[in-house]
């Protein structure tokens, strides 16, 4: 599949008729790139559909009303059903593909799992407010729990001797620690000191094959918040590297 | 246990050692109800010790830092851990007690029913407002998806000829149309040629085991919110009646 976003006007993507599951995605939402983590992580084949949100292509709007992404559609059920909610559609891929899990077994394990994830979500509110010129010591605070709670597991990943589902999650804004340095310049107040934990996770995340399979640099993400603000967002810029 | 809510000044409660998971409440809060219904239903026992929200007892920031309820801990596990969030204490509860399972077993049907749990929160949102004396047209909108929903599934409950995890994450915002009927007086418009389905649908669940434990009278309901719109939340309504 290109990487060129789906306009309005587009015609229902040409995709082959070959049973593999489809995500309707775009390239630099971070809710998005934790499903692709999820099914990179998997090895689970699947075609990429990249949507320009800012003028949707009607089609989207039959596979789901809402007109969201992330959206996976399981081409080989009777429907076929269009599921969305980056975080219901993860939990669905590991529970549907049992090999490589990434959710842990055990009920409690799994529930506490799902609570961290979900404290995420202040984190990454926190993180918009900072990439958005605002304060960044909510961000940082927002992180010392998952510092804290890597030093306490005393693994290499969240997941243990390998990544688990809590990595992949919080990754795509960790990713973006890098996006944040060239926003805010000199402002930039990361401390290794505070993080260490956190700083090895990061560099090890970065070697991960799922992470280096859908790895932006900074520079990338800053070009199309840029034209985002400009109120022209440019969809396409990865297109020329596919 | 008594339902007299425990004040800022009060000790930690008095619950006897015996292994019974302990459920910090508020009597009041459609979302702890959640987890009320989903214990009743599974007939797994449970001591519940309800909170007063205005002025929380300082324990509960040692039980969870958030000082969130519903919080459920779980006296049997090393820690003890507390768990919180309404939708993931069900979900844990669902996994660890395996009798009168809930949720779909099957990863497709479950999600999807996660899918339609997690879209009710928009519903709920527009309970709020219509309850708070804003449009009530919004929140019939939200319904008419689960009408449509149960008239194409057509069985008793969303859960099929037994209640399931849909019917009792939405009903408490349904127990409440009877409070919303109250509220709004004249201007309430529930539709029963609209909610035909639904209609048999509310009756029904009146008469679950589960639902009936927990029920509470439209008349209480609107006392407790007089008494909050007041700034003096009467968190012990009913405590004359236990």
């Amino acid at each position: 599949m290109s990487t060129t976003c789906l306009l309005a006007d587009s015609p229902t993507p040409d995709v082959p008729e070959d049973g593999i599951l489809r995500l309707y995605s775009m390239r630099f939402c971070p809710f998005a790139q934790r499903v692709h983590l999820v099914l990179d992580a998997k090895q689970i084949p699947y075609h990429s559909i990249y949507i320009n949100l800012t003028e949707k292509p009607d089609w989207i709007f039959e596979k789901n009303p809402q007109g969201k992404v992330p959206a996976l559609e399981l081409v080989r059920e009777p429907g076929p059903p269009v599921l969305t909610e980056s975080l219901l559609i993860c939990e669905y891929l590991d529970e549907q593909y049992p090999l490589r899990p990434l959710y842990p077994r055990d009920p409690l394990k799994k529930v506490q799992e799902k609570l961290l994830i979900e404290r995420f979500n202040a984190v990454l509110d926190a993180f918009f407010k900072a990439s958005d010129g605002g304060e960044m010591e909510p961000f940082w605070c927002g992180l010392d729990v998952y510092e804290r709670e890597l030093a306490r597991r005393e693994t290499l990943y969240f997941g243990g001797e390998q990544t688990g589902i809590l990595d992949y999650m919080i990754w795509p804004w960790c990713e973006r620690l890098e996006l944040l340095k060239l926003q805010r310049g000199e402002e930039y107040n990361y401390d290794e000191q505070r993080f260490p934990q956190l700083t090895l996770w990061l560099e090890r995340m970065k070697r991960d094959p799922a992470v280096m399979a859908f790895y932006m640099e900074a520079e990338v993400q800053a070009e199309f918040l840029r034209t985002r603000s400009a109120g022209k967002p440019n969809y396409n810029l990865l297109v020329k590297e596919t």
